[in-house]
């Protein structure tokens, strides 16, 4: 644990107190497209609401999506799977916060899992009269929320200077 | 562990191996009803589709819902609340098998969560033809599994009993 | 008719006053499952709609789900399919009413149709500050609907006994 | 009856043999426009889903939509109303039908209903190839029946006249 | 440019000033009807979501639809097809507009396209209370738009001549 | 016009022979999140398909999502907002495609718009029997394309360097 965080433990919440484990999808034929996987823009639709809830339960704040990048995807899932996600912040800022999602996809016959697709978003805390409005440190506790916390801090970086719309 | 539970071991599954520990759902304004609160269609068809998970994993076979019973709504849920559902395999018969469904509300600024509903489902598994298939045991582990596992043995003499279509 | 009955009649209201004879759906290919057959779970949505219509023209107050029981799946319905249903009130109590729904799946060519499920559901009615409040007795007039009216009040009694949340 | 009916009669059906007499449809929050009130679009598509029952039961075929036409917004309907949705086959031409919609809002607490809008459909019957195939004649029992299949030969007219498309 | 139109310039817009040049909707397997091709209910649908877009640029006002006539549906759209809507306002009286739209169904792999069907609708712009408002004049620039114009007048006195419900 | 571009004319295409100029999307109530602002998923989804039918009319084929990134909410979107999407593509390698999207919202009544959102997507190009296939080349017109054709390269470096999934 570095010193930065031990400073801020106190008012601070780790990740795994917000964390999603594991929020399910069943894929039914209308989440297909024309090829028959399911389509990519369901699967972000998933992300976006796993991932609010992450944000909503670290900040106890309601939040509104801020950014959302690095989709890529890895393998389809097809009708029958079931679409597993988790979810988990990575680090906040004054009133900003990154989560991470991950998605896999379970044959149900065999119970292999193939990973899908991961990406990462970035949510603002809004008080009552939706202004955005602080939210609580981040508390790594492993050494993989560690390593999530400080390439959180190097996207934003990458975020912030890639801010010149088209 | 009872013995008839013994015997079967070998060729048999614990309920945890299929469970669904916590499928989340965010609640938003098109899921209300004209009072505001969740529809409760909208929560049968979240646990039919958690349930079906649970099902499918069990048997490793495509399922289908033969029944669903005792939903009691203690608490309504409302706008910005997320629900989290729970589900697992009680018990199973030649080609089918009963569910147990939980689903709790949780007040994203406090946490506290609220017991909405509880469900049982029994689904049918089916083989490439869409026949009925035979299904694993359960081997339930816990306290809790055992308890389970008797009651939905009562539970399915109850719907057999009931088994005149109005 | 029963003396009990007769007693209520000046305040109460026939079952035929608010039943919904025949609410039609026609099953479309997004409606289903990997199975090909129509989702449990759309089918217990539509039985809520059709019960809640029934619930609020009895009451005429807005009314929430209170419980829902009994779905046994007696055949599946298909692409083409047309969902038949029908829904009347059964008896009510203080606040709550039953309402039993049934549904059919009609094949379009042959016109044959097929009992699908059949389900019981309980509805509360609330005033204009989301509070409970009195419904109109039920009065039936044909030997059915007083065969239904008896049998409320034993699931009723079944319901209460079970009331032990899972 | 006129002669030109009665000499069809052996191999016709009545307009009561395939209509749906109520369909219901409970308006929730989601079904709503920026105004608060129905989404016009919403409607058209419940008027399409039940005309097209009764073209397929009239005829035993699958069918599709050739034109609607006529569709005038009488009233508004809001959260909480019931729509109440009545259709029955006009006419029939070779491989053609004319269905008539009609959408009446019921109030839940008063039971007033108002009448929404109206329209008329016309579907074609498909064979197995998906080419168009010859449907059964319509046989008017009542006289508003013999009004609207007079009524419908004119309206067919007009259409075929303003076939030129912009 | 004829006299009349002239005359209203000043405080008139052209219909270009509010089109829809080309609104673009991909075809999923969601959207089919029995039949594999798409649902005409769905097809209404956009088409008044996009006419209501014109409605309200024109009109500067929140807009309900009072009529949708003409729907002559000349060919199928399936999966995989492109559907491209354009919509214009053709004339405008006291607090009504009539909006023109057009369908068509693009080829993915040979961009061919074909008229999918054509319809003609009618809003209403409201104020603030939700009563009808004052609409600025349509001020036609192309000899197309003189013509929509003109027609729009015969139209709109074939719908006040045919307003006796069914 | 580079050399290199030059070089490819004969067998590549024009952004502009793919582009989707202005697909429009009127805000209805069920598409917001409890802030009452559009739900960031409905906006991902809505790009999602957009960009598809860009990569599909360049490559003549079934496409599917390969990756999604920097997507930056800069101004959210309200219920009677229409939303307005341009997409064209970029660049294309072996069997992929670069598609840019800009999200902005039109305010109904003024007529004003806000940038809401940009990103980025990568599609792949499909057979018929599912397997990638080759794509035409892009071939910039204006200086804006050339600049988003060298910009992609630079991107697609930046993806392929990021390829360790979390």
């Amino acid at each position: 644990m570095t010193g930065y965080v031990r400073r801020m433990r106190d008012q601070g919440r780790s990740p795994a107190s917000s964390a999603v484990e594991q929020n399910v999808y069943k894929v039914f034929p209308n989440d297909l497209n024309a090829e028959r996987t399911v389509f990519g823009g369901l699967v972000m639709g998933l992300c976006d609401r796993t991932a609010l809830i992450v944000a909503e339960r670290h900040s106890g704040h309601v939040c509104v999506t801020a950014a959302a990048d690095s989709f890529q995807f890895l393998a389809p899932a097809r009708t029958g799977d079931t679409l597993l996600l988790k979810a988990s912040v990575n680090r906040s800022w004054r009133s900003s916060m990154e989560i991470g999602v991950r998605v896999a996809a379970e044959d149900t016959r065999t119970r292999e899992t193939r990973h899908v697709v991961s990406a990462y978003f970035t949510f603002v805390a809004l008080d009552d009269d939706g202004r955005p409005t602080d939210v609580p440190s981040v508390l790594p506790d492993t050494e993989a929320e560690e390593r999530r916390f400080r390439d959180a801090q190097r996207r934003r970086e990458g975020r912030l200077a890639m801010r010149t719309p088209r």
